[in-house]
């Protein structure tokens, strides 16, 4: 039942009011796997990175159960670099540089051992890689989980279309999903999204919590009430890999267990955000994992 | 056990990508008294119109047991008048026109019968007119509930402060909130905001929902996913009265039951911006009612 993390690693600088850090381990990828490490092992990683990638964050993602085997390491290039500023309002920023470096020619190759993975999720890159991933499986994977930018929806929209035919859950935000169904009612675009193949659409809106639309039911997950919010980096990623780990952990598709994977996928994004870079998710344990989830479901529990 | 609802009384001109109305009634007493009058009886408002206002709409507000005493009608004034279009996204809109005629010198004048409410609205009117309300009382009322708006908050902050050291809960939507405490953080503000004098903060986020503050206890109330928004004039005062009018049916104040009023409140916002004007709000059946508000049960309910 192991887990196929495909998507960006990078080395982020990241500015925000409070504080700066440089080139600290990120990308999709980084993100997705540590926090669905808490859930399910092994995980699969596959993505790129230079010689400059520092050995101790290897070393980290392993002690994580995280297998790097499909984690292609090109001699002397440079790994993918991005950096952004937050604004005051930390719902804005500015992506100050990007390098793509050896991430431009990223090829995903799927080592064997990889081929039997069950359950994959497709971490922000470009859908065509996104799909080559998929049918390099040697069969029909359980569940395949994709998120995807506006960069993509806007540049990409056919090979996006075709990928998304693939896809059992769409993990998306709330201006991606009006831009792909170009709809501006969310709940309109959510149903338009799900005839383009997934059944499942997952609606992120930041500070305002998440929506989880299926073929029977809508379901409105609150946002953990942070009095501080550090560094919103990863947060996404964070979600997804808390989401997915969970539905891996306990392989219950229904859609009751679907609302505890959101929930699940939202408390991994309140510990991501409350620290830089994934400083929050280096080091959970399973109880305040469990403590934050009993606080979430409280949040909108009510006695009828 | 009767309720006091003060505030403005206006003929709208409403424009949406869908539609136009022209001089249709509103403002914040008339959609708090509409939405309140569902759950109790009598209400008595206090407002002020001209010879202009529609003799048509008092027959309807008497209608729904609202008592029209306290409404002042100037002999040829003219009533307020708003003029406002909102944009294809309809969380953005333009103020048009403002002719603020016979509610420029508005004083809300308390009949003997109104002095004894026990239970207080003050909708978005000046924070002087506000105070003044509560001072005219013969004692002390149960609960005083409180609207207010940017406007207000910039232009008169000492006769705000003033009057919310009399208020018990405040409604505000979240800008507001922000704008009020001088902090970003919405959960810092409503801290914030509770220490000037209201032990119960609602913070109204428009398609995403509110929160409700208490002492003890933070509640986050979805949004309703309707699919179709055709006016959101009046969703907050909508929620107001929906949100008053439960907690003087049931005097019950506790958490739990704030809680539900919040639900009940939130129901009759989705009547009200599902079709234009007061229309969505104007004959509503308890089945109606009670559906929806199961229904918002529903779309955050998770079984844990």
């Amino acid at each position: 039942m192991s887990l196929l993390v495909v998507g960006s690693i990078a080395l982020d600088t990241i500015e925000t009011p409070f504080d700066r850090v440089e080139d600290v381990a990120g990308g999709s990828a980084v993100y997705i796997a540590t926090a669905a490490s808490y859930f399910t092992a092994p995980i699969r990683m596959v993505g790129v990175v230079g010689s400059d990638f520092p050995k101790s964050e290897f070393e980290f993602l392993e002690s994580r159960g995280i297998d790097l085997e499909g984690l292609q390491v090109v001699p002397g290039g440079k790994t993918f670099k991005w950096k952004g500023r937050y604004h005051y309002d930390l719902n804005i920023r500015d992506t100050l540089e990007t390098q793509l470096n050896v991430f431009e020619e990223f090829n995903p190759i799927l080592p064997e051992s990889y081929k039997t993975c069950r359950y994959v999720v497709l971490g922000n890159i470009d859908p065509t890689l996104q799909r080559r991933v998929i049918q390099s499986l040697s069969k029909k994977p359980e569940l395949v989980v994709c998120d995807t930018m506006n960069f993509w929806i806007e540049g990409k929209r056919t090979e996006l279309l075709e990928t998304l035919k693939l896809v059992d859950i769409l993990i998306i935000n709330d201006s991606e999903a009006r831009l792909l169904a170009s709809e501006p009612n969310l709940i309109k675009s959510a149903r338009k999204i799900m005839s383009l193949g997934p059944k499942t659409i997952i609606i992120k809106k930041g500070e305002h919590g998440a929506l989880l639309f299926t073929n029977d039911t809508i379901f409105s997950a609150p946002a953990y009430p942070l009095e501080s919010i550090y560094d919103p980096t990863g947060a996404g990623d964070a979600f997804a890999g808390g989401f997915i780990g969970h539905l891996v952990r306990t392989e219950d598709f229904s859609d009751e267990n679907m609302k505890r994977a959101v929930i699940y996928g939202s408390t991994l994004a309140s510990f991501c955000v409350s620290k830089f870079g994934i400083e929050g998710i280096k080091s959970l344990s399973d109880v305040e994992i469990l403590g934050r989830y009993r606080e979430f479901i409280e949040l909108s529990r009510i006695e009828d």
